[in-house]
């Protein structure tokens, strides 16, 4: 590994984090907050420390994957360190555990919470914590457009050669490239979705609290019954409409841009995620409509928000869903599961992963009656080769290891099984809240410390697509055998 | 399709399913039942049906795989329809479709009941339910190793080229003689196990039951509390070790009498099987003693009885283990979902699939660093071909879109989504009891008459390694498309 660029850009990326902080640190001036000091000392250290790392020399100025991969894992537990500084010393949460629970759980755009009473929080520290969303989503488009593919892990190779972005003969510029791109369309999105917010009269504070939650996927609120807060229609269903919008694979905006619409309309794994949510959302309603609700464009609007949120596992949420029927319940588990597409800012196990399984099951009846014939997965057009197809199987592998042990771990707290496994369901799949001991009137904090660790691992590992952080952290990747 | 060789096929097999439903109507003659007239009812019925589709002439003397497919399966559901016979007539149960998943539970050795009472049913069904455990056992051996190996379903073409019995240069004779094999090897053991609890002062009667319980993995019994009726070290022993016996791939026995102790020894799937049931009895033996249990002897009896009895998929029970605490109740759900080994007589997903689940991880996370080696799956020298992998992880598509599908619609019945979920892997593995609703005190009576069919199909579509079932029932099967 070259440790030299390592050290040189995670001192890069600490120098960044304290310039992001500011725009908090002036929130918690002008509020004149408790979290004025933590801010200014939190900023202090990440400058300090940012630069020492950063004027680190004599390196070869040359990146390979597994370097790549050492700067994001390291980046994404670095940064969470240094920004979970101004919770601890601003009392906003008991422990320093807490606190760095808090802020992985927002720079990965999970949105799990162990404050019971947010609407206590100081300005700066809200904004702050919502903002990581908003960071951490921009994060997670950037490592997923440029450094997955490279590295081919759980399929995300199938989006090697179709990245947005003018096709460059060298990687780096193209990965610049198509980085600007991506950030220039979630930077739209952000905006369109203030601007919609602020015209249902929400003010800016919260506009920007609630959108943050929304593009990155996370799921923190000012309000400690979330969006249920808002009896507005209006801003229900444009935090709704935008989570959609949110988890679908960025790449197809340019697309549009482009004007290159068959490219989106026949993409399986778009057709796949608006068909789940479409079809959730009826047969939910059907099921609150002929159970608990009386209204059917109540159930409507409630199924809709539910699934749009959990899919795209953002979070938020208009009910207290864990009161739902068991069917409903369980899709809204199928849906936690699935999770949003790749290339968006949504986490879970993606839906092209559950498209290439569908295609998979078809192509295998097949074979049963045609044992020798050769038979190739598609999607418009595009072959996924087997290789690619071994490589999710040893994903989903995987994921259900890491499900199973840590559900087993939770289950020593000695809370039910539905509760501990929606529990390391809502983490892994950077969701928020889950079912039972952590639907979504409740919060982590009963949790034992150790718990509480082991769910701050399961965030990032299911935000680095799970492969990435064990491969870092391998024995032999150490002893320098791999 | 060669129509004219199924039909014929399925007739002699009737003609069977006759000869075999005679001890139960001699039982049923002796103890002079109620059963006595309804067995002489079914074996006319199976006679007479028998006899005049196996006079079918003109066919050819020729049969594709798909012809072999076509045969187990609806063999399979006619020995069932034809089977239950005997316990509607004799009012074991109340309705028909009570009795015809009565015996599709006993048929796929699921051991699932709805008969509360086991105990008031006569000696003639109590014998024949148990029975078709046995039929049932022997019946999946060959079916696993002559018919599956050959239609390439779901990674079973690992057996291909090492099922036991001479190498032969034509399939027929080498499927008959290794058939032969594994009937002396299921007969065998059989009557070792019988032996064993007669010296244990069993009744011969009951020796039966439990052995051909055992030997097949069924579990169904004839006490209303199973296992635990007998308070015997000795017996419960027994019953648990030759239970974990049933659960190992019939082809080791024939290696081990040819004296290739290596070919057993570094078996991965061998190895895996017994390392899970040893590392969970572990686990759970210190979960009950830290929580419930105060004698640390009988906790590690009952842990090892209920892991051996539900990895297996037999589903006896020495206590009420729905009342255990969450971890262990985990686990337990985890060897559930595993089940035995290929070529065993027990059910679930395998023990060889999750080993190459094991290996496949393990590859992946070198393959990150090494993007262009080429690294072969291997167990015991022997090398398995990505073609396989493939399979194994189409299989597991096909088993969780049924298993989400299935527990959706068992939780329309209004039950928590665990007892849902574990009614469906229950059936699905062909285990017995679940937990919950379906623990293993409880029965099955009391779902809808639609929800018992639903199960009965999962039960054969697990039996069946699920391929099976779905591909003979593709509408494209029929329009003649594959």
């Amino acid at each position: 590994m070259n440790f030299g660029i390592v050290i040189r850009v995670l001192g890069i990326l600490l120098l960044i984090e304290a310039v992001l902080m500011l725009p908090s640190l002036l929130i918690a001036i002008y509020t004149n907050g408790v979290d004025k000091i933590p801010f200014l000392i939190a900023i202090l250290i990440s400058v300090g420390l940012g630069f020492i790392l950063s004027k680190k020399e004599n390196y070869k100025n040359q990146i390979s994957a597994k370097d790549g991969l050492a700067i994001v894992t390291l980046g994404w537990i670095i940064a969470s360190i240094i920004g979970a500084i101004p919770l601890y010393l601003s009392n906003s949460t008991t422990t320093y555990i807490d606190a760095f629970f808090e802020i992985v759980s927002g720079l990965t755009t999970t949105g799990a919470t162990l404050i019971s009473d947010v609407e206590s929080l100081p300005d700066g520290i809200i904004f702050w914590r919502s903002f990581t969303h908003w960071i951490g989503g921009m994060g997670i488009l950037v490592f997923t457009v440029a450094l997955l593919p490279a590295l081919g892990v759980g399929g995300f190779q199938i989006y090697k050669a179709e990245s947005p972005g003018p096709v460059a003969g060298k990687i780096a510029p193209r990965i610049k490239d198509t980085a600007t791109i991506l950030y220039k369309t979630y930077a739209i999105i952000t905006i369109c979705q203030i601007i919609m917010l602020l015209l249902g009269k929400m003010n800016l504070f919260e506009s920007l609290i609630y959108t943050f939650g929304t593009v990155g996927t996370g799921g923190f609120s000012d309000k400690n019954n979330s969006i249920a807060f808002y009896d507005s229609t209006y801003i229900q269903l444009v935090i709704g409409i935008f989570m959609v919008l949110s988890g679908v694979n960025f790449s197809h905006y340019y697309s549009l841009y482009n004007k290159k619409f068959k490219d989106v309309f026949y993409d399986g794994e778009l057709r796949l995620y608006l068909g789940i949510i479409f079809f959730s959302t009826i047969a939910i309603t059907i099921n609150l409509f002929t159970t608990s609700y009386t209204n059917i464009g109540l159930a409507l609007k409630d199924s809709f928000f539910q699934v749009s949120s959990l899919i795209t596992t953002t979070g938020f949420s208009t009910t207290d869903f864990d009161l739902w029927p068991s069917f409903s319940k369980g899709i809204l588990l199928l849906v936690m599961f699935i999770g949003g597409s790749a290339g968006s800012t949504a986490g879970g196990t993606k839906v092209i992963r559950t498209l290439v399984m569908f295609k998979l099951i078809k192509r295998e009846i097949t074979k049963i009656f045609h044992p020798r014939a050769v038979i190739a997965l598609k999607d418009n057009n595009k072959i996924i080769d087997d290789d690619t197809v071994v490589n999710i199987f040893g994903y989903f592998s995987l994921y259900v290891f890491i499900f199973i042990a840590s559900t087993l771990l939770v289950s020593l707290e000695g809370i039910d099984l539905l509760s501990a496994s929606s529990s390391v369901l809502t983490t892994l799949n950077n969701i928020g809240p889950g079912l039972g001991f952590v639907g979504p009137t409740r919060t982590f904090g009963e949790f034992h410390q150790l718990t509480k660790l082991l769910f701050s691992f399961l965030m990032l590992l299911g935000r680095l697509e799970l492969f990435t952080i064990i491969a870092l952290f391998a024995p032999k990747n150490w002893r320098g055998e791999i």
